[in-house]
Order: C-alpha cells, then structure tokens, then sequence
C-alpha cells in the first residue's frame, strides 16, 4: 500500500475513533516525520472542553509535546478533511511541509454543516467589518509591547527549537 | 478609567509579562464575561512547544478549561494585538461575541516582522495552490466519516455546553 494511503487512512480510522468515543467531531490528523507517526489525534473539542481542539491542531500539539519542538520542519501532516483557516495557520506557524487530506471541507460542510466558509468569508473582509465586531483601542500603548520585544531579543538557541535542530 | 481600557491594559500587561519570563512572543489577551476576567495567558509557544500558543488561543482555553464548556456566548476577548487568522478561526469557534485589540497586525508586522499577511495570502488561493502543499487522496473513504456522523447524533445535552448553558 501507498505510504501516503496509509497514514491517511490512520487519521481517517482516527475520527471514527473520535466519534465513537464521543470525544469531538469527525475528523482526525497524524503527523509524519521520516516515515514514523510522531503525533496523532481525533477532534476533542467535547472531551478537552477546547473549541480549539480540531484533529490537527491537537495532532501538531501532540507531535511538539512529544519531541519537545515548537517547530516540525520536514513534517507531513495528514488529516481526513482539508484544515480549515484555524488549521491552516497552525500548519503554517508549525512549518508543516506538506498537508495530504481526504475531504474537501466543501464535502463536510454539504454533508454534516460545519460552515467553515463563513470562517473564510470573514477573513477576507478588512478587520473593521468583520463579525464578531472587532475594535481597536489604545494603539500607542500597544506598540510598546513590540519595542521592548526588540529590545530583549531571545538567544538564538531558545529560537531554534525544530525539530531539525535536535 | 474605562472598563473596556482597564482590560485591554491587562492584556498589554500580559505581553509585556511574557516578554519578561521569556515563555513566547510579545502577545497577550484576557476573556473577560460580565466584568470578570475568567481566562488569560501570553503567547507561551517556546515554554509550552506549541506553535498555537498564541495568546488568544491560550485565554480562550484557559476560559474554557475553567467554566469547563467549549463556547464561550456572550464573552468579550481582550488582545494586546489583532488576532492572526489562526486566532480569529479559535474566536469564531469559541462564539467569542467582541474583540478588543490594541496594534493592529501591520503594526507588529512593520516592527517586529511577524509576517501575518503571509497567512492572509495563503488562505486568498484555493487549496490546491496554497503553500504548503495540500493534496488530496482517498476523498470516497474521506466521506465515510461524515455518513458515520450523521448516523450517530450526539446527545443534545452533550453538544450544549455553553458558558450560558450553565
């Protein structure tokens, strides 16, 4: 069987597991790392009382955890739906090389309504007009916060915590 | 001082906290529900080795790990900065009602270099050019989950778990 197949069919098994476990919605992700599973998880938003816990938010947390990184360079992520924006930015801020999924979200939003479109729509307007209302206020004082950030730059080892560096 | 200022300040406090105990970038936020704090965290990605630590990720799980529930109706987010686009996917999701910033994305981009508007482009392509690459395999087994999901309703008291559900 094709390697890819495999792993993908491991997230797939992944959210049946979730669903019958009742632990979140149906979706399910491995994280790959030179052929060997290094982090894996079902959805578990209900268990983890976390709206944060898709499939690969928390298959990205559980390889980090596991290798003690907070990068995974070289990692393939495989998931049994297309990340949504949330997911995509944790796939980004991972540094994730690769993403191989089974369903569209189109497919999971006509099938069981997840809506992930409404997430899109919203990131595509100015972030004056988007919903939830969202609203600035004390600009000046929040831009201290960057300036003593450059003035305390971290050492350079704290920084380089991939998963490639170990 | 302005209740809306006094929050917002906690949440600058945070980031600059963060910045002193060296836990992860220079963000912070609070989840705040009828005048109480009942969530906080800085951005904790190096202490945690966890790419989605970012600070509003982190105050939303915080609030909900202590109401125990994974919405979170009618709270307002407090963020020392706009919410990236994973961040504002963990607002949608939490039903957070108002966010309430201080720097603008641009502005941290500009001093510090944290590249958000890489995200946005990346979520403006359709998947099959986004970067990293996203490939889709296996989309009939894909469906399967969703079929299994629709057969198997959870319990609606087990899907309400709301803060106002309480």
């Amino acid at each position: 069987m094709n390697q890819d197949e495999k792993y993908l069919r491991k997230a797939i098994e992944l959210a049946l597991e979730g669903i019958e476990k009742r632990v979140g919605g149906p979706f399910g992700a491995v994280v790959v790392k030179d052929g060997k599973i290094i982090g894996q998880s079902s959805n578990t938003i209900f268990r983890d009382h976390d709206p944060t816990a898709h499939a690969e938010v928390q298959a990205i947390r559980d390889a980090c955890k596991n290798e003690q990184v907070h990068a995974l360079d070289g990692c393939i992520l495989y998931s049994s739906c297309e990340p949504c924006p949330m997911c995509y930015g944790a796939v980004h801020y991972a540094k994730i090389e690769k993403v191989i999924y089974a369903s569209k979200h189109a497919t999971a939003d006509k099938i069981s309504g997840f809506g992930v479109d409404k997430i899109y729509n919203q990131l595509s307007q100015p972030v004056e007009k988007r919903s939830p209302n969202h609203i600035q206020l004390l600009a000046e004082e929040g831009k201290t916060v960057f300036h003593e950030w450059e003035n305390k730059p971290y050492d350079a080892s704290e920084l380089k915590k991939s998963i490639n560096d170990k």
